[in-house]
């Protein structure tokens, strides 16, 4: 089943695109997301993942998730999109899975969220069952910090030698670069060829991908895209120096990310400012920033070289 | 709003018994469910919680959620039932809340479900808002292992003082009995008065009961509630040494818990091997335990003089 595909090919290399899904009065607000898709769509992203993390995929009802899936689609302009399916219950992900193809996913990203914790077995299962009845191809999703798995390097190894997965997106790798050379490695060395690796955590992202990586799953390529690429194409192209510059340049933004929790609140301050998305824009209970840390981020961001208009009309 | 009651009086003390929600085919077994529910209230349990950890609430729809409370309050033969409205999404648990309320609840179970990390004001902010729209008390759930909320101190102190909170349930207490009274005293001190304290984890409920908590949301009552039973009349009612006998007869039970990654696929293997529920019933991606694990629940299974009888008619 490896190599099936959705209405467009993916390769699950380069730079892939994750947007946050904005909330505007406890629902979707699609017209804010389409936009944001069609932003992300022109920037030269190589795949846009709609539905991950950043994308509060396990907040949202299965028609809100049907309907992202299909308006990311409808906006993503040919760019392949991959659509985040994960769920508690294994009956559950296959009603994802279905929306998604018939949205039109290219490929499928599958996390083992879980509330009880798995065992290495459960999520093989959970994998095996996925892949098996998805037309379109899988990507595993390692997020410990949400979804409180812990992959080993066996359980790496075991997910990929499943027909139909076609890649894994790791979370950061070690920052300093023969750590994150030998952390890569050895992933590389227990998956099979034919299965790519992706970094995850933009803080890791020219770690990863200067120690191997095939692909950078990003979050603030999804906001603020253009930043993203000009730090994607000189890592992906083996231009070490000028990544380095980049990625040093963003330095400020990666320390938003360890102070306030992670990157989702910073993101979402981040649309909120550029006017991308409505002020509250993510999911009750989750709230987001303000005062002196909203100033923090807005302070951050007039650092960025960004293209983001508002995109306002009220 | 404290104080508001459902369909029977709650005091949130005393025995408190959370049955499992058994599956079969994908679906909850309703019948097997209510025999249960009937059979743990005549028990003599003081309530019957729906939907906690053990009921595998976060696994189920908005639809099975409602109609598990149904189908407690039915079968409950008068005996208060508390039900489990935890969700990600605020407004979601909002909707649990008006199903529960609908079905008869004397009390509604509120944990604070993560996936991207919640803040204390976040936790805060959901327990007002759930407390003002609930005309149920709500028992505030607090379990690290599966919401990954760490209640500090503070935090339960600013939860106990929303109107409408009435108990809190706090994870295992330390085993060694100074040890436990001064947790449970530091809780009680920060906690206003007429807010109860509830230790859950069975292994803790001898050392919590004997500190002064005033209840144990025990899952093994839910399931062999003759053996709870046993266990909570002398520590409620502060024999300490016929509770210390009985907990120590149950030894090999909690060591069970802690070798299998908590007490949930041991209890469904209890419930099955009774032929309380068909086997399997956990949700996938959830797998029961099989082979050696299975027989060694077996060998501790025979050990307790529990009065379940087979309930299956194929």
């Amino acid at each position: 089943m490896a190599g099936r595909q959705g209405g467009h090919h993916i390769a699950c290399t380069g730079l892939s695109a994750f947007p946050l899904t904005p909330m505007r009065d406890d629902a979707v607000d699609e017209r804010a997301f389409a936009a944001q898709v069609a932003r992300v769509a022109a920037s030269g992203v190589d795949s846009i993942g709609a539905l991950g993390s950043t994308g509060v995929y396990p907040y949202l009802s299965r028609a809100e998730r049907a309907r992202v899936a299909r308006v990311t689609v409808e906006h993503a302009d040919g760019v392949p999109v991959i659509v985040g399916v994960g769920s508690l219950r294994t009956s559950h992900v296959l009603e994802h899975v279905d929306d998604a193809v018939e949205a039109g996913a290219a490929a499928v990203l599958l996390p083992a969220m879980s509330y009880h914790p798995l065992t290495d077995d459960d999520v093989i299962g959970l994998v095996e069952t996925v892949a098996a009845h998805s037309p379109a191809p899988v990507i595993v999703y390692d997020n410990p910090g949400t979804t409180h798995i812990t992959f080993t390097q066996e359980l790496y190894a075991r997910v990929a030698r499943v027909p139909g997965v076609v890649s894994i997106k790791i979370p950061g790798v070690p920052t300093e670069p023969a750590a994150a050379r030998e952390h890569v490695a050895t992933i590389r060395g227990a998956v099979s060829e034919d299965v790519t690796i992706g970094v995850s955590g933009d803080p890791f992202a020219t770690a990863g991908l200067a120690a191997g990586c095939d692909a950078w799953y990003s979050v603030i390529a999804g906001t603020v895209p253009e930043v993203a690429v000009r730090l994607a194409r000189p890592a992906l192209a083996g231009n070490a120096a000028e990544a380095d510059a980049e990625n040093a340049r963003l330095a400020p933004l990666w320390q938003l990310f360890t102070e306030m929790g992670g990157s989702i609140r910073v993101i979402a301050a981040i649309a909120e400012l550029l006017g991308i998305a409505e002020q509250p824009c993510l999911p009750l209970p989750i709230r987001g920033l303000d005062g002196e840390q909203r100033r923090r981020v807005a302070a951050v961001l007039e650092t960025l070289d960004h293209a983001a208009e508002p995109d306002r009309d009220e």
